[in-house]
């Protein structure tokens, strides 16, 4: 087995932090995902297949993705002994995630107690050419002897979500020749659905069959395994849910979501599982050609940035506008499912300038939770549509209310982020505006964008507070990114991207293309006027240079925070949560998330005073924070200090850099990497559908090359210290490119440019 | 470690069965009962605890006993190295259940990856002193190092049953020192659990704490480990449920079952775990002191005795009268905790004999779960009570409608018993005219069981059909106790035992202290009479000497059984279950069930003539075959046979001669036993209050002591091949006992009385 260090993410060991490779080795297509557990049973085996915005919630928990039926499990036994790698031998292990071509395999040469040596392999995909689609083979050399080989191949639908069962038996059976199916319906809302696995052997059959058991349905065989020949096994397994039949707009039918699992499992059958395999790896070849991001530079670099594309492209949905990428994607159980502002601040940007066409769904799936939005403001006494917090399936508020027990107060910790962090509607906005800018596509605006944006701002007029005495409009009460604050006032991320929002809102509330929702909601002239009062006098706490992360910040006492910020956990053993409350540390970047956000906005002097004020006082316990100070670090000239968090943020999920990569992903960071790269080290924005390239290439990087989509036109662009060289791939559009100093316009026709630069100090 | 074989039951080999020694081990005590999983956790392991009588549906599933939290996790790291015994060496393991004192210990010394030698003792009761507790300890010794020793003691909810979850998590938190507490609650019924552990450490701690996850709370702690010196940690444990309340009748209360159960905690935590322990043992010594069944024999006929009494004693329940003996007890999921024929008429027979005021509440259950019987047969379109064949909280019918899949035909196989086994509604009725023979309690008749008995009847009279042509009545469409024969006309075991019904129905109808009961129902002497011409004229199909065991079995095909009866599943696989169904081959006693209920019904020559033919042709694919062949045989003389089938019966749950104990203990055969013993070896019956004793001791015993109640005097009695000795050891009453062919009268006063006995051909 040989390994691409730069495109091959590699496990020696499976049982030295089983559940952190279980969501490194996650496969999903946007529609399904499962964690990469061991076809084998373990105690420390953690299955987790999701369907993206198939949710379920049981009484007294919030709404979650359930964890359906297990079609990994494969029992295999080898002249009657038990396939476990926690018995016998391991004479040697790989497990490698390739990225390239998104397949999982496993080899192991295994040393049985009575010392029977077995060559085994496993491959899986997740296929990305047919989302309803999975596979993976098993082949079973034994070495050293001959003997019966048994194999049991289960739907085991006995698995939870940690001890909570969301789905009822409804029916298993079997079909075709060895083909199995479980059907399952969830509790609450009563979506169906349905796996099928067919099997394919290599191989002289004995004897074969099918078994079943509560919630559970196996195919068997046993096989009269010779020495240095391979048994090889195949489980094709298709997946349909109710969810699919309303995406098309067919009524409820169980007969029909099972009909399609078994047609097109019998389809994939025909083509068999290398074929379907070589669908998907070719799907994967088209998916890099536009996404890859080379460097020439150290191979972990290289290695963490592919990883965070390919579980980027895995995560986002590609054809349902009804789903967004959740903050763990489909990988693990952490924060259920639910969708947060990770998506549009730090997801969203990756697709947004290589696949504008998925940052497009992503944002129409707010659109379609717009209903939900609408009944929070409303329970929360406000107007328009208010954003939760975290979002499931109807865009209703369902962050958990209160998290694990205080041993001190012996109650369960209040969650307030879903009361208070009220930011993500202005933050949808922005993302807005930003898809705006980067492809100048003003239909989906008017058919989507402007409805969220226009009502979103309703909200934020009616939750403002005018101060007379200071003639100007303030927000209390509210979280901002940095939550080791629950409840503040004016806090300066918050008032400014309201700002933002209300004057893009009023821009968009005045073009003649929005007419259309004036009357379906009655905005007038007058309501886009008083968004732009508001904005105008929207309360900007601050002194000097400096921005005031919230009313009375400054006046907080000080902690060496330094001192505790390479020891994670430490800090809350000295102070309690009450004096981190009220202390000058942040958990993750808040102002400085204005300095990415914004970068035209502060003048170098600003964003110096404010890097060095707050970035001392950050202690990173976020796996939001690392990527985005590389991203200003970059644009500060900070070289060093750019680099640094960028590597911080590659090990936050492949070194397990927050000690919770287990409970999966962690989506934002995964994409604050691209942006560390790209708006980064490459120095590379959007601005009014023009492209600017200001780069900053860490020194241990001769080069790095990537792809940018610009309204219509594809570039390919090549960096390396001294130079720019960009081509135009596709697209009939010209593109207007600044790189350094100076200013170029290209089109498809020019061929290649290529450009010495300099760095510009923003 | 020390083990007597006449009471304790050893395992060496912790994975050879795990399942099926979680079900031997199982510890109970009619309100609690937890299986016998490890502390630490396996992938193999299958944690079970379960209420007696708290019932849940989830949705598309029959209701069921939930598996409530699992009290017993520990995590025990030595030296960072995880206790795990599939790692590292065993040197020394045993476990043993201590039927004794009912107590289950284990013993291991263990050798880590690294060379790390431990030696570890477990123990661990379910109290019967006050069932509301129960106790582990974990000793732990260092053997050949010193280092950090942590604990980790958790109250676990993730569990489920086979997938499926029937609690939702109300509240965890911490009460006093070092207790934690889960409160849960049944999704359907909203039942309320609350489980409280404490801790009490003998050794240094160095930190503790607590913590907590999905549905988990834990209690930690770290020690310095000393070579040579015990760290031991005591966890008692206390459950309550909202049931416990409605039982004494208070308003349903969250606070006040967790104020129950951290008060009952704090009691034991006073009383320590020693002192708890102690109280648990001092019960077990009295209740042994009447149970005890002692043989001079071979130690596994010994053991196998005392397994079945311990087991029975822990499965009944001793103070609630709205449950009742599971076809499991508290064991497992087998049959989802339901309740069978099997209670009244395999296991009440020890309580009636030792433990009437116990035989009691397990008729008072069925008086209880009236109501559901009168709907059961509302529902069916007959009168009276039609008690179900499955029964659980309420007395309506929980047969599951479908079990397996057959994957010829694709589909579920139908499970017909709840709608065709209709002997339950008669084998109740004959178990309360057993009560009556044995206990003369007529108080208990007037106040529940005559109830029972007439709406019983009731049922019947409006189930037969009268045929005109044979002026008899006709009992179509039942089951049988042999399950082979799934829809058959006129079966003699239903058809004898409703004319028993009747007959005794008819009796009771006409005493005065039964008048309230006309009044209640309606009922009249017209009523009775026509209940005494159905009993007369009910068919009963037979040639000569030969009871047919239902309408058309004579003349069905005939199989060659005894070729495939030792080795199970070998029938299956020659015949299809059409054809087992079709010929004259028996799953389980069936017309030889009568010779057991009714011994003086039969002729010898009937009974041979009936033996002769039914015992070839039965397969004892069931657990109620073996222990009743063995009373029958006693009863014939065939020593040789009753032996055989008594050893038989003893290894359906010791040896997992069906191979399904994993799922739970067979308590039918289990109470079977006491029957093969006391009913058969001893010959002891008790007729009209007279006690007959006419033994047929094994030729492998020399003799046989057991106490008996007759009335109100319990009796000892010892039995020799060649004398009878009995002592009247409590009770006022006289007790007139005939043994062999002569009759004698015994009271207190009297002293023992010895009596050289012949066995008397019945």
């Amino acid at each position: 087995m040989t390994f691409d260090p730069r495109w091959d993410l590699v496990e020696s060991d499976l049982f030295e932090n089983m559940g952190h490779y279980e969501s490194l080795f996650a496969l999903a297509n946007g529609y399904l995902g499962t964690r990469g557990a061991t076809e084998e049973d373990y105690r420390e085996r953690t299955p987790g297949t999701y369907l993206a915005g198939l949710f379920d919630a049981a009484p007294r928990e919030v709404t979650e993705l359930p964890n359906l039926p297990d079609w990994l499990r494969l029992e295999i036994t080898l002249c009657g002994e038990r396939f476990d790698l926690r018995q016998g031998d391991v004479l040697e292990y790989h497990r490698v995630l390739r990225l390239k071509e998104g397949v999982l395999e496993r080899f192991v040469v295994w040393k049985s107690p009575l010392g029977r040596i077995t060559r085994l392999r496993f491959s899986r995909f997740v296929s990305i050419a047919n989302h309803h689609l999975a596979g993976l083979r098993c082949e079973i050399v034994p070495e050293n002897y001959s003997g019966p080989i048994r194999v049991v191949s289960r739907l085991d639908g006995q698995v939870t979500n940690s001890g909570t069962q969301h789905l009822a038996p409804v029916e298993a059976s079997t079909f075709a020749e060895r083909g199995i199916y479980l059907i399952s319906e969830t509790y609450e809302q009563k979506h169906l659905v349905v796996q099928g696995a067919s099997h394919h052997i290599q191989g002289q059959i004995e004897s074969e069959g099918y078994a079943n058991g509560p919630r559970r349905i196996d195919y068997w065989l046993e096989s009269q395994g010779q020495e240095g020949r391979a048994l090889i096994l195949d489980k094709l397994v298709t997946t349909f849910s109710s969810r699919d039949l309303e995406l098309q707009g067919s009524p409820l039918s169980q007969e029909l979501v099972l009909d399609y699992a078994v047609r097109d499992n019998l389809q994939a059958q025909q083509v068999g599982f290398q074929g379907s395999l070589a669908e998907h790896v070719q799907a994967w070849e088209q998916r890099w050609e536009k996404a890859d991001l080379a460097i020439s530079g150290p191979d972990f670099d290289q290695l963490a940035l592919r990883f965070a594309l390919f579980h980027l492209m895995q995560m986002a949905s590609w054809h349902d506008h009804r789903v967004s990428v959740a903050a763990k994607g489909l990988s693990g159980e952490g924060y259920r499912g639910h969708v947060f502002w990770d998506t549009e601040i730090f997801i969203f940007p990756f697709f947004l300038h290589v696949f504008p066409e998925v940052a497009q769904l992503q944002l129409r799936y707010r659109h379609h939770t717009l209903p939900g939005a609408l009944r929070k403001a409303a329970e929360n006494g406000y107007q328009g549509a208010m954003f939760p917090w975290e979002s499931a399936d109807t865009g209703d508020e369902t962050t958990p209310t209160v998290g694990a027990i205080d041993f001190e107060t012996k109650k369960p910790i209040p969650i307030l982020s879903g009361r208070y962090q009220q930011h993500i509607t202005a933050d949808i906005a922005y993302a807005i505006s930003r898809y705006l800018q980067v492809t100048g596509d003003r239909e989906f605006l008017a058919q989507y964008g402007a409805e969220v944006v226009l009502l979103g701002a309703r909200f934020w007029a009616s939750r403002v507070e005018y101060n007379q005495t200071n003639d100007c409009y303030e927000i209390k009460a509210v979280m901002g990114p940095d939550e080791y604050k629950e409840k503040v006032d004016n806090n300066s991320y918050t008032n400014l991207l309201v700002q933002h929002h209300l004057r893009f809102a009023r821009e968009l509330l005045a073009r003649p293309e929005h007419k259309q929702l004036w009357d379906k909601w009655g905005f007038s002239q007058e309501e886009g006027k008083k968004w732009g009062e508001i904005a105008n006098k929207i309360f900007l706490p601050r002194q000097g240079y400096l921005l005031e992360q919230f009313d009375g910040f400054f006046e907080l006492p000080e902690i060496d925070v330094l001192k505790y910020r390479e020891h994670p956990g430490e800090l809350q053993k000295v102070y309690s949560w009450r004096e981190i409350t009220q202390s000058q540390v942040l958990k993750q970047a808040d102002v400085v998330m204005l300095l990415h956000l914004f970068p035209d906005a502060f003048s170098p002097a600003e964003k110096e005073a404010n890097w060095a004020f707050y970035e001392p006082k950050t202690m990173h316990d976020s796996s939001l924070s690392a990527a985005i100070h590389s991203v200003v670090a970059s644009d500060l000239g900070l070289e060093d200090q750019a680099y640094t968090y960028f590597q911080k943020a590659c090990r936050i999920d492949l070194s397990d850099g927050l000690k919770n990569s287990a409970h999966g992903l962690h989506a934002a960071s995964l994409g604050g990497l691209w942006q560390a790269a790209v708006h980064g080290f490459a120095g590379i924005r959007v601005q009014e559908g023009m492209l600017h390239i200001n780069p900053r290439l860490p020194g241990a990087w001769s080069d790095l090359r990537c792809k940018v989509q610009v309204g219509e036109a594809l570039l390919d662009v090549v960096i390396t210290h001294e130079d720019v060289t960009l081509t135009v791939l596709e697209g009939r559009g010209r593109v207007t490119v600044q790189i350094g100093a100076h200013t170029f316009t290209l089109d498809q026709a020019a061929g290649s440019l290529s450009v010495r630069y300099e760095h510009v100090d923003s």
